[in-house]
């Protein structure tokens, strides 16, 4: 079931198996263990595969991001990594929102704006949908997620102050990676004491990622679009996320 | 060409075929003349059929709801109605937003948030869609909107009071003819001082409108829906619209 436990830890039930993790309980019932998989999907999971080696990627490069933005003073729900595709974290509930960060034109907004792809915005935005894998993960208009109750106007208000600031980190953390930051997701959660905490994971699959020196609009595809988009060569552009990062890390301690 | 003309008025050219009127230039370079027309077309004009009548129809019920609007002091492009199924409009510069206040929920907002046909919204809400045919009419947030420079932030506010006046009026109007405002769409234009005219139609094309006597969700429904889902007496039900349009307008003057 799992690949390794770590010996000082005792694993309980599967608890929830989403697309890209499966998170078991243990003994601490604040804690939780995430454990990445190499299954990806796309388009609302009408698309299926697998990419080799991404679950312990994308928890490496994760368990980074976070390690960085807890010392930057956003609060994470990342605790530490037992095991390179696994990740303790608090246990959080997940609020049903995909926060998604907007720096340059691509996707959606691209497709439903017809601003074109690469356009770069004057300033960066910040965009909800609900996350609801039966109605296709909407667009929320501010209305829409009050109306629903997915959040208190209080929240949407900390969250988005939030999501700018993990962005400013983010993109000038990418940079130096020579990586251009096109967009992002995120998921909040809200742990015992309604604190939000920044949950899920920050990785190619959750990012649109350039690299920099690239102008090729396909070439240049650093992240999950090279699977959803069929461009080929997908582990090799996540193995080079992955040592761009380790050594921009170790390039600053 | 056109089935019938105003001894008085001097049609020039077709200027534009939308799907549910032409419009023509006059000898007024400011004035331009509007000709209703039966065909109906749905979910963005992949379903094409026509209605009888429904271009009279349309033109008289929005004649009536356009002057009574204007008595109320909202500013319209309309002037008048020189034939039943012709009205006589100011010329303005339509954005291209697709305006919706909607006091009870039905249709996409369904359809995206889960939220059960006919339940009632706490306070009429405002939303706002990129007009265009090609993207399938998206909707937009307030940001989306901005960035692509639809219209300033002071029109959208503007926009939006219009929207809510024009609605409390409408849900009264309705509500005289026995019928519940469950939604509207509404267009706004530019006149040549840049002044915000309502404009487009306001009718059983553009209207969800329930006869409130009844509760059968399907028996309800007097409005182009009839024609999406095809629930058959369409003609009777934009007739049926017409006569208690009338009978509530003569019953006030």
């Amino acid at each position: 079931m799992l690949k390794s436990l770590p010996p000082t830890m005792s694993v309980h039930s599967k608890l929830y198996e989403g697309k890209a993790k499966i998170l078991y309980t243990t003994d601490n019932p604040e804690v939780l263990l995430a454990d990445f998989k190499d299954d990806a999907t796309a388009f609302n999971a009408q698309k299926r595969g697998s990419i080799l080696d991404k679950g312990r990627i994308n928890c490496i490069i994760s368990s980074q991001l976070f390690k960085k933005l807890e010392a930057n003073g956003i609060k994470t729900h990342f605790i530490d990594s037992p095991a390179p595709h696994q990740m303790r974290v608090k246990a959080v509930k997940i609020l049903p929102l995909e926060v998604v960060v907007r720096n340059i034109a691509a996707g959606s907004l691209s497709q439903q704006t017809g601003l074109p792809v690469g356009t770069v915005l004057k300033q960066p935005m910040v965009e909800f949908y609900y996350k609801n894998d039966q109605l296709g993960d909407p667009l929320l208009t501010s209305d829409r997620l009050l109306l629903m109750e997915l959040a208190t106007a209080e929240q949407v208000d900390i969250i988005k102050n939030l999501a700018l600031q993990i962005n400013e980190f983010l993109r000038s953390f990418w940079q130096q990676c020579g990586i251009t930051l096109v967009d992002f997701k995120l998921e909040f959660g809200l742990d015992s004491q309604q604190q939000i905490l920044l949950a899920d994971e920050i990785s190619p699959d959750t990012c649109r990622l350039w690299d920099t020196a690239e102008t090729d609009p396909n070439r240049r595809v650093m992240d999950k679009d090279r699977f959803r988009r069929d461009l080929g060569n997908v582990e090799d552009a996540y193995q080079e996320v992955l040592q761009r990062v380790l050594q921009t890390v170790d390039s600053k301690n």
